[in-house]
């Protein structure tokens, strides 16, 4: 922690305007020359990667985010061309949007959007909407559906209700299989036919080619279709059509956004592991963490709008790195929870236990230098602006941090930008994959989750077989248990759907004190 | 995790609508009768609380929230008085804003509403604009400045800037000493002064008697001031003022929520802890994190309403509990990190890691019965509808996690409502202040807040040194450790402070290769 600690292992890149400072955490002289083994394992894996090599052997699908942004480094001339066959066909679509040349159902001009998707296909476009909008300055106001909540839908769509013949809506589902998506799709154009409009002049599908999704836009005529493709998983297409439609719809410069992922690309590519960002913060977190998950990540950037990046860092880093078995097979539970929202905030909130409590994680700031775009900062004390102690509360808890023992890392930023994003989201994309090599796991899979979905899918058949039974000539009131049985169901199943019916009215429930004797009926 | 389980320990009260089901912590049958003691004490030791007993030792002070909702529990003749008159005030102050007999400095109705302040001051209403509110129909619409970003300052003055003189601005500081919320609240007025507004006939205190804030408020003769009393913590304090003002003004029922906390408190003061809620949530967390914060508190609300719940609780939780000593003066290193987004839209994010990865955590599932308020439900599958689905994904997650060994907890509320928030808050409270008896620690103070605050100031202290020196008639160019030494500061932290200097044009900057030897001037 000392002033020379700091300098050794300052890293500083000034044509990126980033640095990266590794000194509070406490690692030993020797751990860099131990680790240089691993490390270089995990470039080398990297660099086949972006070859083309199979880096995803469970699905035996190639890994190709990174051609996004450079798409010479595809393997093939097809995917070369799809790349910036895309790219282009965006860009011209929303110049189309803009001038007014491509307009809704009814003549008017689009002046908002409304995207359909859940979890990459979310995530992503609302970080960079915040971190780099402002409403009602935007090209398009961007709204959300990113979940099957029907009222969370209804407050989406209330606050769209006058504007549903300017509203643009892009339904994002790359398999075109989430039922979320399915689901928000079917509200939005439900909503749609109530105002009397022709929602397939409305609608756009962001999908791979022959899904679902994709025949019913092209059944019904939807106003566009744009690919997403197999070597693309939904955590790492922000810089695809999933990210780069809405955010050149909002009128963001997304050709910045590529060239800052670029540039970061090139960075973390090198084999000098103590002048790749990327590779340094995966040392970090192995350190950190034990290679075992041992600290949660806190990430803690100090500016407004990077307030939704743990949310995505969330989902980038425990999807990629939450594993239960290595590459050889072996049982291993690995992975790092991601929480935080933005400091100073956070300082008022749950730094107390980061200082005292339990010792359980390790912070990452996020420092941006320029504090404001354009207009004169007021002075809150002589010579003292909002924006010293935004910077003065960082560094004031950061080192009543390293006080009590608590590591943390500083990433610095010139400034909240299009590029700076990108070169954010391609510094931890590259890290998590460097990092999934040092543990020897697939960082492009999500074995786990098709469990849920399969649950969920039993959920909704048992509801069948007990409206069936419900509404059968013969039946009588009955208790869950008495039900369950009848449809050959799970008793705790059929009772907590019986109590969602009866509250929504779909049912009817004579309660009883005892909540397991209640019986429903029709 | 059989229906026998399920049932047995399952706790339901059908007049507050709520239900908590821990039968997915798999306690040990013996579990509640070797904790009886332990929990009786903890009841015992918030009926003192409740008593007006010094609860917060270190500050000695009483611990009062609970009386917010119950005057008649106060234990003098003044604190009840100053209750049950400061919601009659608050209830006629928002009457008349409402009726526009109390009008902006141009005479104009006020339509929008700013609140500035940090933590605890903002938290809570943001909780409760999101959960019950909705944007355009709400009787005013809220704005927040919970931060010292300036950037984060404009983005929001930008949506206010054509409705200035109809915005009314509430700055909330109990201390009135909060440097985040004196900047924000000098941003703003600055923000009037250049609109020609007369802010001081726009703006209301929220404050402590005779603090700052309430100095200068009385002063600059502002619109209002409403008090702020040292025995409610800035994270309990959504029930007085400081969360009923703009929940008034926002046009929710605030009584319903002082009915629905004092429905749960009466609840949860109960002495038979299998009939206590908030002590079958504490037991469950000491269970469920060995009495040590040995796991992580994942909150899935699966309902979009209630996507801020866990940030609330993040709060809460983690600075009530997060303590270095027990109140024996013993290091313990207590608390529960808190992290959580919505449900489902997390299944498509980190429930990956949740069930495949590190086994660090206990998840809060929070289910709400009623789907959506009014309009009739669309069908997205003949007989299903969206709200079919979120209950279906809640049970198929919790579901694939038990499946893994991964515990669960479920509350079950039959809507979301100013009656329904209001327990669920005073429910957690109450958890809370349990839990910290059980583990034997100070739950109502904030110790390891100051250090940070300490170390900012510090480092304003060594800008403003930074700064003079770079005034002096016989500077010369110089590196951060140069200024430092002259001016008998940190190396590193004058280094950062110059960087950000430079980055906001404040200071020129020499740059070179090394960016220690980088060379500073005015």
């Amino acid at each position: 922690m000392t002033w020379q600690r700091f300098q050794k292992y300052y890293y500083n890149n000034a044509s990126l305007g980033l640095s990266l400072d590794i000194s509070r955490i406490p690692f030993p002289d020797d751990f860099f020359a131990n680790m240089e083994p691993a490390a270089q394992r995990a470039i080398a894996a990297m660099a086949e990667l972006e070859r083309g090599a199979i880096a995803n052997p469970d699905e035996n699908r190639m890994v190709g985010h990174y051609w996004l942004r450079n798409a010479a480094l595809a393997p093939t001339a097809e995917l070369r061309d799809a790349i910036t066959g895309t790219l282009a066909s965006i860009k011209d679509f929303a110049a189309k949007i803009h001038s007014g040349e491509i307009k809704g159902s009814t003549g008017k001009k689009f002046t908002d959007l409304l995207v359909v998707g859940i979890g990459g296909s979310a995530l992503g476009p609302q970080l960079v909407q915040h971190a780099l909008g402002q409403p009602r300055r935007d090209k398009m106001d961007i709204h959300f559906f990113d979940n099957t909540d029907p009222d969370g839908i209804d407050y989406v769509l209330d606050t769209l209700r006058r504007r549903l013949d300017r509203t643009l809506v892009i339904v994002i589902s790359k398999s075109g299989g989430t039922v979320e998506t399915r689901n928000g799709q079917l509200e939005a154009a439900a909503a749609f036919r109530a105002a009397k409009l022709d929602y397939a002049k409305h609608f756009i599908a962001i999908t791979g080619a022959g899904s679902k999704l994709d025949q019913t836009a092209t059944a019904e005529a939807w106003l566009a279709r744009f690919p997403m493709w197999d070597w693309v998983g939904g955590r790492t297409s922000e810089l695809s059509a999933v990210g780069l439609l809405p955010a050149a719809l909002q009128g963001i410069d997304i050709d910045a956004m590529l060239a800052g992922a670029a540039a970061m690309d090139e960075v973390t590519r090198r084999a000098d592991t103590a002048r790749n960002p990327a590779a340094l913060l995966a040392l970090m977190w192995h350190y950190a963490t034990d290679g075992r998950g041992a600290k949660d990540m806190v990430i803690l950037p100090y500016k407004d709008r990077l307030l939704l990046f743990s949310r995505y860092l969330q989902q980038l880093v425990m999807e990629s790195l939450g594993k239960e078995l290595d590459l050889a097979g072996a049982v291993v539970n690995q992975g790092i929870a991601v929480y935080g929202n933005k400091g100073s905030t956070d300082q008022h909130a749950y730094v107390q236990q980061l200082r005292e409590g339990v010792n359980n994680f390790f912070i990452t700031f996020i420092e941006v230098l320029k504090d404001r775009p354009a207009k004169t900062a007021i002075e809150v004390e002589p010579g003292i602006t909002t924006g010293d102690y935004l910077q003065g509360f960082y560094l004031g808890t950061r080192a009543a941090l390293t006080e009590k023992d608590r590591h943390s890392i500083t990433i610095t930023v010139a400034d909240i930008s299009p590029r700076t994003l990108g070169m954010l989201i391609a510094l931890y994309e590259r890290a998590v994959g460097l990092y999934a090599n040092l543990v020897n796991i697939n960082a492009y899979h999500q074995p786990g989750v098709e469990a849920g979905k399969k649950a969920a899918t039993a959920v909704i058949a048992l509801k069948q077989k007990l409206m069936a039974a419900l509404r059968a000539p013969d039946a009588k009131p009955a208790t869950a248990e008495q039900l369950a049985a009848q449809v050959g169901g799970d008793p705790e199943l059929a009772f907590k759907i019986l109590e969602h019916l009866a509250a929504n009215k779909a049912v009817k429930k004579k309660a009883n004190i005892n909540p397991f004797k209640s019986k429903y009926r029709l």
